[in-house]
């Protein structure tokens, strides 16, 4: 175990401080040109006409391209994950405001933002629908009938479907809730809600398309170069070995960068153009492209006079915007946890992916758990709170545990709940008396503590080739958005062969030379790419030992791999190479119950506790210390651990205490960086606390497995009961602002807020 | 048998007469500066001073670099594929006129251009050997000791010698050539020469080097990315994974881009300089990089009264020039075949790689072996028209039958030289009345025959990667330098695995990703590497096979990749991934004998015929007819072979009738294409006849073999041959310029040729 728990600088590190790292932002080709795009300025409408003719009498400007031009190359350009829902342009008519409808390609950025502005456009507005509860019966339909794609098209009664906006409808059924509600002491039932706000990586969306011929190459800023590739070729009728997808350094990702996103455009473009022809978003840009889901989830819950929980039911709306883009599987995959980490025998969850007239929604961080761990565990504080009960006595209580079946019929394993609870009252020091302050700076503190199923099943294959001086070359589609997968993969590559990491080289993804990954999300990759890496390393050993018998090596000689490559080619010839596929076991949900001894390969949990001070004049909350506490399985590189958990809960804070895009009749109001707050410096709580407990996965590469989301799913919770806490008051709502405390300070005073 | 035997047109060819395919002469870099280099004007001198300060003042001049600067970044800088000899920049002294002594870098080729002109050097002439014979005796020691290096390293023989040009002496003995010269009925001997010409590809060396930290990525025309990876690894005391070698297409190469040419001066510079550097060369720079070997070839047969050949001695003197480069290896590999293609008891060869003042000489288009076939198939037919036999019916009484052992031990297989001969003769209707012409124009005509051994053993690896929608994708690292070998190997991969070779993607070489390869060289890619991809597709269809059984398809079924994959995986993932590597069995030579019972995997015979009118009055020669006949096995791709065939004629062609480097005092006195003359289309032959004879390898990859070099054997001794048949004289030196006709006419005729 040499190269475990080691923190390994990161392999990159010096490569992005000199500035020598690859992004596509930064990224020119030899004769590319530069698209910009026209965006639709109504929510919902008829496309009456596009004059695009003063645009494309601007010098410098190679053409200006709509949905009819697209279809020269691409005959049917509906793309996305689960539903091929969303056209390269706008056909027809628009679906939110930002939606692209027309681009220009020029010489110049420059020139084509300016060509941009002389596009004029008419649309005949249609009635328009915002909230995902409204959606569920409002009959402004955002499409006019349901385009289910992938595993979502084997589910008939999807397909064709009109006259909706519900996407999907998940269910998971276990026990008779409405029995045990009858039965129970107490019921308790809220509604929550989440906002909506997005992912803002650093580095915003560009890709480049150089087509050629029957070939074509993609560079691009993609936590999912294999989904692209596999997508392009069935967009262009194409096999996937004319696609190639070329994935640089990603400057962030958090689930914004998978799928589609302006990789057909700009596929098209290019065929269009015979040019390479890059986009890239502008920061603003990026309120049109992808969010987080808003939600809102009804819970209801029973508890039994003991303070166990008997019963729960569970209703969540999915805001999934304007196009389905992974919505439906997170509506359906998160679903099957939003009853949270609790032994509850009566359960029943309803989800619901939703349209509505706004920029379209993804996977943020934590694939809908932090939107669910939000209302589940502000409902467990308040249930606790209601009866008079410690919040972590209540929890320890009713913690699910190790060998107990999960509601989604999942036996619970490797999921170390209790200890993670232990350990974050140990670092609170729950059980010693606490300051509450005074006057009117008030302090509370809170806890939360969620679970997270991992996406199942998907499939990682990884190669591994020994040189013949021994040197050894991982090739892997795992993105490296800063997360440090390259570091970290390397290490298992190189605890498997025992070499160290640092003289690992990790080949830039390249779908023509690194294998098939399903994708660089949900934590998945150090779980899945690191089983595939320790499969293809047990081949190397097994034809490195191969080798030393062939060339005479006695049994267990531990000969320089030079000295045998030299043995048997007669110089430093030949390489080894050894493969590895790894695809967990799953087991399908049944029908009726939506139930699965089998849903994942390996559960996350993540545990929040803070401190807070409220300022009950002025409503401004100060985290006093931000406590996270995951179960990653056993650390392989301490450091990147511990930088992955601070960054999932300082983001997470982010959409916690302030970020929420501001919409009016669709339009977004507050579309950059001035005007929507993301975390600063001064954001950052005084004291933070960044562990893992030491814990073992049995079925991962060395016992390790995924920490970049666990730290995402607990901090609002925890913030909100820490605020009812210190001052006695309920928020259902996110963000935590300043005036959403002082509203509900003065409300509870029986004076409600003035508006100003 | 669907890929085989059919001209797949080339899979390149759309990207390059659209100008798409990639180059390394016109590939730019971000921040790339330009190299060009200040090179000696004496042949062997001691270096008193290099003054660059004038040069280094110039602006856009970034620096000026000599051997002292190298040092600081390569401490031994000595390169070399035989031994390390050579030094990126001269040491000390240099060893022939071109030797880069400085190099100056600039933002810009023409101010790199500019300030080479104003560096001055001051050398202290030392005394020049040019001649190899004279060479052998000669107290002009070019080196101060031999640096032999990989496996020559290990003959103990070899190191550290002093005061010697000598390189290497290889010998082989069979039977008792002494005792049948002795008891023979006729001895014959001649000396034949060959003179200086080189390669002359039409895109000449280029190479870029971007360092950063520890690691390296170099962009170079070479035809053995490999061996150009595992040098500059060497070189600067790094792992093979720290070095990247990317090949684009490359404009020709025939044996001059081979090891390491302008790559480790490249990647000093770029590690002196921090940034991108390219050196590409003008066509005149050519002539100071690599040529052919010049030669001097004694032969000696004895011939028994029956018109068997009993015994023959050679003596081959290699012109290596400055440094070995490949030298050795070529003095080593043709020596075992310089006795031609015979049935001859008693054999007795001695090749000399020799050092002189002159370019370095390497391997071109046949390894030794057209020097050595011209030598010897004149010669042959010298024997036969002195002892008044048709040259052909003398060949076919000795030439070497299936299942006889060759000079050098090893048994002839699947080397159908009969066959060779019979389709020449056939071609040339040898048994019909012959034209030959009247009064001043006169004709004749002329054949030969040869033999060659492969280089060996090498090794070559070979990936095939098949998507999920099943198609292939091929990871090789043959270099396709204009002889379609990506094509050809698609073929075997097609043939291999039941898909259309157009289907096929063939990667581009780089050594992050396509794996090991000696070399693409010999003609041994398409027998090796095709050997690999066999292997490599042997194990995917086992994979395809268990995949198909382990998702419930019957027996012998077949179903289409893509379903077989998405009943493994619920959708378009994964990938099958097969391996081979291939190495031929191999005997070393015996030490005393030279002989050894397996010196190649298989061997090639070209034949040649001409039918030729000269000129008594001006010396000129007309090529009225040129067949060229060759053993490939089972031609893959016929179109393929017969513009191979033709290419290679007429490259020998140009080395025949008129190219040729003329020195002064070790000056090259015609450095350019002005006067250096390569053939025009005015020189291709009235008419050219380029076959395959239809024949089965059996241990190649489905019967199939290299066609690159064979043709190049012959075309020296059949025009020779049929000049003399024509006139009446014999030229025993390159090239047959009318003058050379001309003087051998007047001196038949007892009338020498006055000087001008």
């Amino acid at each position: 175990m040499a190269e475990f728990g080691r923190s390994v600088p990161r392999l990159e590190a010096r490569a992005k401080v000199t500035g020598r790292a690859e992004y596509t932002h930064t990224m020119r080709l030899p004769g590319m040109l530069h698209g910009k795009i026209f965006r639709s300025t109504v929510a919902h409408g008829r496309i009456k006409s596009i004059d695009t003719s003063a645009a494309a009498k601007i010098p410098g400007v190679h053409g200006v391209f709509t949905a009819d031009d697209i279809r020269r190359v691409i005959p049917d350009p509906y793309y996305g994950p689960a539903f091929h829902d969303q056209p390269i342009l706008a056909m027809d008519k628009v679906r939110f405001v930002g939606e692209p409808v027309a681009v220009v390609v020029a010489s110049d950025p420059h020139i084509a933002e300016a060509a941009v502005h002389e596009i004029v456009a008419e649309y005949e507005d249609l009635p328009a629908v915002y909230d995902e509860v409204e959606a569920m019966t409002s009959t402004a339909y955002v499409h006019e009938q349901l385009r289910p794609a992938g595993s979502f098209a084997d589910l008939k009664h999807l397909k064709g479907v009109k006259s909706t906006n519900l996407a999907l409808a998940a269910r998971l059924r276990r026990g008779d809730v409405d029995k045990a509600f009858a039965s129970a002491a107490h019921v308790f039932e809220h509604t929550f809600r989440t906002q909506k706000c997005l992912h803002l990586a650093f580095e915003p969306f560009a890709s480049i398309a150089d087509a050629c011929d029957s070939s074509i190459t993609i560079y691009t800023s993609s936590q999912g170069p294999s989904f692209v590739r596999a997508e392009i070729a069935r967009l262009l009728g194409w096999s996937q070995n004319q696609v190639r997808i070329k994935v640089p350094f990603l400057g962030g990702g958090y689930g914004s960068k998978l799928y589609i996103k302006l990789e057909a455009l700009v596929t098209a473009l290019s065929l269009l153009t015979r040019r390479p022809v890059k986009i890239a978003l502008t920061m603003e840009e990026q309120f049109y492209q992808i969010t987080k889901h808003p939600s809102t989830l009804r819970i209801k819950t029973g508890v039994d006079k003991s303070g166990r929980i008997t019963a729960r039911q569970c209703e969540v709306f999915w805001n999934g915007g304007a196009y389905a883009d992974v919505g439906p599987r997170v509506t359906h995959k998160s679903g099957f946890v939003a009853a949270g980490p609790y032994d509850i025998e009566n359960v029943a969850i309803d989800s619901y992916a939703l349209y509505t007239n706004m920029t379209p929604a993804g996977a943020l961080r934590g694939f809908g758990i932090p939107q669910l761990a939000w209302a589940y565990e502000s409902h467990t504080d308040m249930i606790a709170r209601a009866l008079k009960l410690d919040p972590v006595a209540f929890r320890r209580l009713n913690l699910l545990r190790e060998g107990r079946p999960h509601a989604s019929g999942t036996i619970l394993r490797d999921a170390p709940l209790e200890e993670v609870l232990d350990r974050l009252c140990e670092r609170l020091n729950w059980s010693a008396p606490f300051d509450r302050g005074s006057s009117a700076i008030r302090r509370g503190r809170g806890v939360a503590i969620a679970l997270k199923a991992a996406i199942s099943p998907t499939t990682s294959v990884a190669i591994i080739n020994v040189s013949a001086d021994g040197s050894v070359t991982l090739y892997v589609g795992t993105v490296d958005m800063g997360q440090g997968s390259d570091t970290g993969l390397a290490q298992i590559a190189g605890e498997a062969l025992n070499v160290p990491a640092e003289t690992v080289r990790v080949v830039p993804r390249d779908t023509d030379v690194t294998p098939y990954d399903m994708g660089t999300l949900g934590s998945r990759s150090l779980f899945h790419m690191g089983n595939a890496i320790r499969i293809a390393a047990e081949e190397v050993r097994a034809k490195i030992a191969a080798l030393a018998r062939e060339v005479g090596e006695p049994e267990g000689s531990n000969t320089p791999m030079a000295e045998l490559f030299k043995k048997k080619y007669g110089m430093l010839a030949g390489n080894i190479i050894g493969t590895g596929t790894y695809k967990p076991d799953y087991t399908p949900a049944e029908h009726e119950t939506g139930q699965s001894t089998n849903i994942t390969p390996f559960w996350m949990i993540g545990g929040a506790g803070v401190e807070v001070e409220v300022d009950t004049e002025t409503g401004q909350v100060r985290i006093l210390k931000l406590v996270n506490v995951i179960d990653c399985g056993t650390p392989i590189n301490p450091r990147i651990v511990e930088t992955q958990i601070s960054g999932a809960a300082l983001m997470q804070l982010g959409f916690t205490m302030f970020e929420k895009m501001h919409l009016d009749a669709g339009q977004v109001t507050n579309a950059s960086l001035a005007d929507y707050k993301i975390p600063g410096f001064f954001d950052v709580p005084e004291v933070m606390v960044n562990e893992a407990v030491e814990a073992y996965q049995h079925n991962a590469p060395f016992g390790a497995k995924g920490a970049g989301e666990s730290a995402t799913l607990c901090v609002s919770p925890a913030i909100a009961n820490a605020i009812d806490d210190a001052v006695g008051v309920r928020l259902m709502e996110l963000p935590l602002t300043p005036e959403a405390v002082l509203r509900a300070l003065r409300s509870k005073a029986g004076a409600p807020l003035e508006e100003a």
